[in-house]
């Protein structure tokens, strides 16, 4: 964590000297804005969190609900989301309070006895676990109210000192071209003595967090394509007295009598419970959602027989339908008018993408949508990119959907079917086998690494991608061990970013040791000087060196060989009021752990370019700088 | 984290529910109270937020100052007190706002050129570094206010709802007997409209935390017994703009113009700089604390020769003199009284004791005074132990005060000494090596792993030390990896203790696994149901299991062969208003470290018994089960 350098700082470091509109924000819903979010979802305050870092942009992130959300909805966090709220500085405070998940227990019927059921078999959550293919942090369960609580934190700690606007509901939007603020929004009060008044508030961009209901979507006539409701589940967060001796591990439970996702919650009794409900004719018309609560822990009784399962309190439950459906774009431009007009509106999270809960992805993707979606926006209000920067938001993300659309069809196929008995295969169903092996097939997607961004203006196609092969172009940058030189603290480098919108550049020096020359010298000199450099040209006066570039050094030799006089100044910039070096970005191979030897890199080092949502844009050699000057020409304005 | 047992907890986790005082407690410091701390550093608030969860006892803790300490004092954080922080839950935030020491350099006259400095030569800091023989937590650097600032936190968050009562002096205490709540103290109002008035507040104990120049202690007629001031110290929260390669590191430079001890601070910029001021003689009478600031800063440049150093901003600096003291008492108990009368006022921290900063011991030795005695407070107050048991308090920590002292008085000297000159050694010096040999051989002392509590009521000697060799009788309960059996998470099994007020039983099973019988299960049985077993004895009506004792099992089987309902019912008590059992208690050895192995555990088991303050008090055969209860007879009441 980084402080003190502006003077001492006396209290909490989290909380953030407050700047730009930070400094006098309205308390109450201005009539003016820059941009307006819909909706305090997962997807709605990652996205007021990344914006609430950008104080020159004023962000107002509405709700229609009276306050915070306070139980139920979504609780499954992948790896990938966990390594976000890293960026966000809350990850190891989540993980103290969430459940986790080291393993999956699949029950099946008793070949012995088809009416009972067992324990068939066991697949291990690898996320988090020593050697890991996946990420150095677990998979948790921990309630969505939770994960919305500290995004709203960080933005109240933000230099924005943000906060949501709630008891405000969106009725509709328009955008009317050439004015300076071309969002018009309607909207009624939800909460107050004057609940039930409107108004009409405007902003240059609006961002659809509203679910799967977006009134946004519907606004800018975007449609969700794909089965409405295909299958309904009960699920019921509860308090239970049980023999069953997994209560507290994960469980796949198929039965005779149907299906179950057992999910232990975070505390240490609570566990959730999603029981099969069946498909749903498209006869039903909503009548599934009268099944009473009664009837739900009745089936469950039955599927976890022989075991006993009392309920004892009953915290939240619901019947929730779900299809996969899929829109049919992520923001107001026609698919003929991309590349002329630019977005103003855009939808993210369940406005854009509906699907079952089974492989715990909808909290998950939500928030990689608005992650993927917040820099851009802060760096065009900014000045600092082009518009077209945006059109990006709705190519990535909408690949990424279909992705999760697709293997949530196969996953919740598979899920929901019967179990098939071996003595009669003529009756039909699902080899269980096939479920495990598929489970673990999909380890990466269910992870939340299966994205991967097409080249695009800020992903290159990979020329150079052989100089560091376990940074793939396009995938998310995903941290090693490496030892500060300053400090000989071993860290994680990756956990040194912060979702605060800059770009990343990793410089992984050749053999030469600081102060021999190589092309780091070269390549760190021309970046510091060169008219060309996009440092150097994108610098605004008054702003600190790395306001919009991090950029750090990895050394091949050991820490204590290195001497700080002879790194580069590019890598010990001066800032602040008070001109200090900032001896944070040198770094050195763990030799523990090489850096350079588990991500591939080559011992002729080279450059990984990361952009601010953390994923690969480029990798460029050492030795032709200009790489990285023609890549930021079209990124970064001068 | 364990919550959602008692329903559906809608906030943070951390936020416990109110009871007791906490329900309604008074805004304004009242007339009578159970206990009234005196001083909010280091000491007092860790007796606070101990206190503050007996919520049955009303604690109030006053301080001088008009509101929370902001900077300056001590920042060394031994590896012991993260430990403890670990047990008020907020370790892991404050690491990440710390600085780690991981090495520390030594900087001495160059034998080529004596007027110039060089690096001579490096120790490892080995806590917190893995294979570590001191513990898995680091030794960082974070000032005293924010270690404060996390207590108190802890302390608003608990049953209790306590906050400090700010701009209180105590201006003297005397004890009546005879009385309910026999301290009569008198108090001066320091801010404020009514700022100079007295008022006199009434109280069962009271304890002085109220630092060198206590009241507390002059009331009860102690005294600081040695030096008063032997040598001074310039000390100062500065950020610099250096050529000095080691201006991140911790470092012990001795030049021939004096001699600094650097301390990186928290952040990335700030420092702080130690400048040895020389001896102090018994005729300077507070001259020294004239000395300006420019005349440090002038010292502290001569001594980083040839380096540069410019200080570019002062955040706070002090004159620092220092001596070795202790008091000839840590409670109102004359010698001759001792075991006739009951103490009813303690002192802690430096009100005990004062010496150097450079050895880093302050704020952390005043941590553990106040970890030792609040257990003891809270559960004689609670009526569950006898008053005698308060005595113990004085007894362990007088002790451990006078090996502080010691260890500081050698360290200092050793730190302050001129440097001999090999060419000239009838100039006198100390030789450095000497200094780096005594750095590395007190390791142990400077890592807070000193502490061996001596046989007592609530200590034994050791008769059955052999069954658990890695569990020194008195010393702290280092914790070890281990794998919970319910969700199959591997873990350390000492971060699930909480300063709770709790006594730990850990059972250490023998060979058979659970359900085959052995001496294991017979303990269990005994414990939960025979009439002599404290577990059962002290239990009250309408208090859940485990309210007095936390009863875990280690099995010496992988986890996944480890059945629920094979496990005895003490180590799966019921608990809450809806009956659950508490499935977080019983632990399996992790294959890959095993726990029987690191800590010599007896493959026969064992049960090792722990304090609230996390010191073993006693290890046990699990095949005498009388042992247990002779041991607590005398602690716990029935
Ligand atoms: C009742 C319910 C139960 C669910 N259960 C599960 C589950 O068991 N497991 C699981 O994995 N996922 C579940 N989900 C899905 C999961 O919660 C979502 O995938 C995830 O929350 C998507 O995040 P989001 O930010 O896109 O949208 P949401 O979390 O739906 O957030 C949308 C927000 O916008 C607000 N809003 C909507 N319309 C307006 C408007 N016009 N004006 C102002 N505010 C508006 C809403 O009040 C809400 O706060 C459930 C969702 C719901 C609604
Ligand atoms: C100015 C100063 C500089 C220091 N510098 C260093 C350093 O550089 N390095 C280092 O390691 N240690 C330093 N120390 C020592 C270190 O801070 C202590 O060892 C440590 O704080 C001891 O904790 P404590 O709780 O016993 O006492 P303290 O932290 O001294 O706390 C005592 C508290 O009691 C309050 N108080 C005192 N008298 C009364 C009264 N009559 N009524 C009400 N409240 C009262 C005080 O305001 C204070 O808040 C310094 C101490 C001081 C005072």
């Amino acid at each position: 964590m980084q402080f003190h350098h502006h003077g001492y700082v006396k209290g909490d470091p989290r909380i953030l000297p407050a700047a730009g509109i930070g400094l006098d924000r309205p308390a109450e819903l201005p009539a003016e804005m820059d941009v307006l979010i819909v909706g305090t979802g997962p997807a709605g305050v990652l996205l007021g969190a990344q914006l609430s870092m950008y104080p020159e942009v004023h962000t107002r992130i509405i709700e229609r609900r009276e306050g915070r959300l306070e139980l139920g909805q979504a609780d499954g966090l992948q790896a990938r989301s966990i390594e976000t709220f890293q960026a966000f500085g809350f990850a190891e405070r989540l993980l103290q309070e969430a459940y986790r998940i080291t393993e999956m227990q699949f029950w099946r019927p008793d070949p012995a006895d088809r009416s009972r059921i067992y324990r068939a078999e066991a697949t291990l959550d690898s996320a988090g676990v020593e050697g890991s293919t996946l990420s150095e942090f677990p998979h948790v369960i921990c309630n969505q109210a939770r994960v919305q609580d500290y995004f709203c934190e960080y933005m109240a700690n933000s230099p924005s000192r943000m906060s949501p606007d709630f008891g405000w509901e969106l009725l509709g939007l328009e955008v009317e071209d050439g004015e300076t603020h071309p969002v018009k929004a309607t909207l009624r009060r939800t909460a107050g003595p004057d609940a039930g008044t409107e108004r009409v508030v405007r902003a240059k961009y609006a961002v659809g967090c509203d679910g799967a209901r977006s009134v946004v979507r519907k606004s800018i006539g975007g449609q969700l394509l794909g089965d409405s409701r295909n299958h309904a589940w009960g699920v019921m967060d509860v308090l239970v007295d049980t023999d069953f001796p997994d209560i507290r591990t994960k469980c796949a439970i198929q039965s005779e009598a149907g299906s179950i996702l057992l999910i232990p919650r975070e505390g240490n009794a609570l566990c959730r419970i999603y029981v099969d409900m069946g498909d749903i004719s498209p006869e039903d018309h909503g009548k599934v959602r009268e099944t009473p609560l009664e009837r739900i822990v009745e089936i469950a009784q039955s599927i976890f027989h022989p075991y006993r399962l009392e309920v004892r309190d009953v915290a939240w439950w619901s019947i929730y339908e779900v299809g996969q459906r899929l829109t049919d774009t992520f923001d107001d431009v026609k698919p003929e008018e991309r590349g002329t007009v630019e977005p103003r509106v855009f939808i993210a999270g369940d406005a854009c993408h509906t699907h079952s809960a089974k492989a715990g992805q909808g909290m998950n993707v939500s928030m990689q949508d608005t992650f993927n979606l917040g820099w851009k926006l802060g760096s065009v209000l900014t000045g600092r990119s082009p518009e077209s920067l945006l059109d990006t938001y709705s190519v990535e993300r909408q690949v990424v959907a279909q992705k999760l659309i697709d293997f949530d069809r196969e996953w919740s196929t598979l899920m929901g079917a019967k179990v098939l008995d071996p003595e009669h295969p003529e009756l039909g169903g699902v080899d269980p086998k096939e479920v495990t092996a598929h489970y673990l097939k999909s380890e990466v997607q269910a992870s939340g690494f299966g994205t991967h961004y097409e080249p695009s203006m800020i992903t290159e196609s990979g020329e150079h991608q052989h100089l560091a092969s376990g940074y793939p172009i396009g995938k998310r940058f995903w941290s090693a061990p490496v030892v500060r030189v300053c400090d000989a603290v071993p860290m994680e480098l990756g956990h040194h970013m912060r979702a605060d919108g800059r770009w990343r550049l990793y410089a992984f020096a050749g053999r030469e040791a600081p102060g021999q020359g190589g092309a780091i010298e070269a390549w760190a000199q021309w970046v510091r000087t060169s008219p060309e450099s996009p440092y150097v040209r994108t610098r605004r006066e008054g702003d600190d060196a790395g306001s919009v570039f991090d950029v750090k050094v990895v050394w091949q030799q050991d820490h204590d060989a290195i001497e700080p006089h002879d790194v580069d100044d590019v890598f010990r910039p001066r800032f602040g009021p008070f001109q200090l070096r900032d001896d944070e970005l040198v770094y050195a191979a763990d030799p523990k752990d090489d850096i350079f030897e588990r991500r591939g890199v080559s011992r002729d080092g080279c450059v990984v370019v990361v952009r601010p949502d953390m994923f690969v844009a480029t990798v460029l050699p050492l030795d032709r700088p200009e790489l990285l000057a023609e890549f930021f020409d079209g990124v970064l304005l001068p």
